[in-house]
């Protein structure tokens, strides 16, 4: 059941889809038939779900990265006196790239209960289907637009060796991938396109030859590039380590303890047996 | 509109409510009802979920991470002869600290089509509500069951100086906080359990005061570890300077520029200003 409401008012995050309309759940839909206000990134695409989910004389107010330090004020005022409100994105999960941290953090100062809708959210579900080891995994938002500025920021992350998730537009997907080859090294990625969507697409490769890239890609993009080859960086191979031994010291039998690293790394579990040695050690 | 069923078959990854049998969408609720066969990490839990949306003669057979290995082959024989199957986890979003990861890679492998039907997350639900900055984050899955290996981990992270979430169990979860703040320093967190659930609860403090964790808490436990307060850590003053010289470089006033730093570093748009001295460069 929905958190019942408490004064002084209640703020849904309120995930929508990616593209498919019926991945909004019910519960998405009540709230949003529900409340009296819903800020959106984009109005008119927001109208546009809601008249497919046959929600009608909902108002809506605009908040996007140029206007939301001005909406906090109004929509607290709303809220304060025990209102109902909903941030929405254009698409996916609100916040995670997309505008509303501001308003979430104010409401939270001001004793605003701010609750989930959860739903769909671009960046798990590229990783859900990718067959790249799930975790850790560090999500990086829309990568910045300098060449200079993205090569930092995989350097900053190299060293970690693990699953990186990111947005990129699609004119700039072929240079990002070749300087993520040059930063990252020979791993394995896939690139996510228009999810949920008619022409959705995944497209696995190595970064050491993007050629499956060479095509212009359309639409939404979602890349997932993953945890450093058997070259192994020193933190991965410690994570591995880490929960290797963990598995161990659970009492678990040696092949899950081998199976856990091997998914943690994208080794093989003969790589990891021979890495580890975890065949000289008890399974206790 | 759902990827029309290509050959050789295609398995569906479907994300599952939380604890709210209302945050099941339309689609995955269709899904789940149409496929020959539903891998679930507790066939007992998901046939709970399936009676809740009036879904009745599906097809369970179990996969967790004991036999997972196991099921791969059987799974690959039935999706090989064109069959259609899903898999989900007892809640969320399948593979994210969860079973799946060897299926979904062999079916890549395999040429087998691998498809998201997304929703409930809880690593993005509890991101999406805590006033914490929301990128870049890391994902660390279930911590470590030992001590060392716990902070061996936060070790690796610290440098990075960005948010961190992960999963504890509620009789860790003491320990875990205090290490965090042993090696992360002081920095805002925010506890959520039993998220979408009647006793959903959002718990915020900072680590250098965990008496708000005193008491005893029940339940599903996500938590959500800020970035490095602003002594400032050097993987995030690097991001926070690339992201607002990014907005400069795009031709957007400082303000914005000033802002989007605030919002990936959780300092105020002040802080940003005098670190960064933005005030002196030119807004384009």
């Amino acid at each position: 059941m929905p958190k019942p409401q408490t004064a002084p008012g209640v703020l849904h995050v309120v995930a929508t889809p990616l593209g498919n309309a019926l991945d909004l759940s019910p519960r998405a839909a009540m709230v949003l038939a529900r409340v009296g206000l819903i800020l959106a990134e984009d109005t008119r695409r927001t109208k546009r779900l809601l008249a497919e989910a046959g929600i009608t004389g909902a108002r809506l107010l605009s908040m996007h990265e140029h206007n939301e330090a001005g909406r906090v004020a109004q929509v607290l005022e709303i809220l304060g006196s025990g209102g109902e409100a909903a941030i929405v994105s254009d698409a996916g999960t609100p916040l995670l790239s997309d505008p509303g941290f501001e308003l979430v953090r104010a409401c939270r100062r001001a004793g605003v209960a701010v609750v989930p809708v959860p739903g769909p959210c671009a960046a798990t579900a590229a990783l859900s289907v990718s067959g790249i080891a799930p975790y850790p995994f560090t999500f990086l938002g829309f990568l910045p637009r300098k060449a200079g500025d993205v090569k930092k920021l995989f350097t900053t992350y190299a060293g970690l060796g693990q699953t990186l998730v990111f947005f990129e537009r699609k004119d700039r997907l072929a240079a990002t991938m070749a300087l993520a080859a040059q930063v990252l090294g020979d791993r394995e990625f896939v690139v996510a396109r228009e999810m949920t969507k008619t022409f959705e697409e995944f497209i696995p490769g190595r970064l050491s030859d993007l050629s499956v890239l060479g095509r212009e890609l359309l639409g939404e993009i979602t890349v997932v590039i993953g945890p450093a080859a058997q070259g192994a960086r020193q933190g991965e191979e410690e994570a591995a380590k880490i929960h290797a031994s963990e598995a161990l010291a659970g009492g678990k039998p040696r092949e899950v303890a081998r199976r856990a690293a091997a998914r943690l790394t994208g080794w093989s579990a003969t790589e990891v047996y021979e890495r580890f040695s975890l065949a000289g050690k008890k399974s206790s």
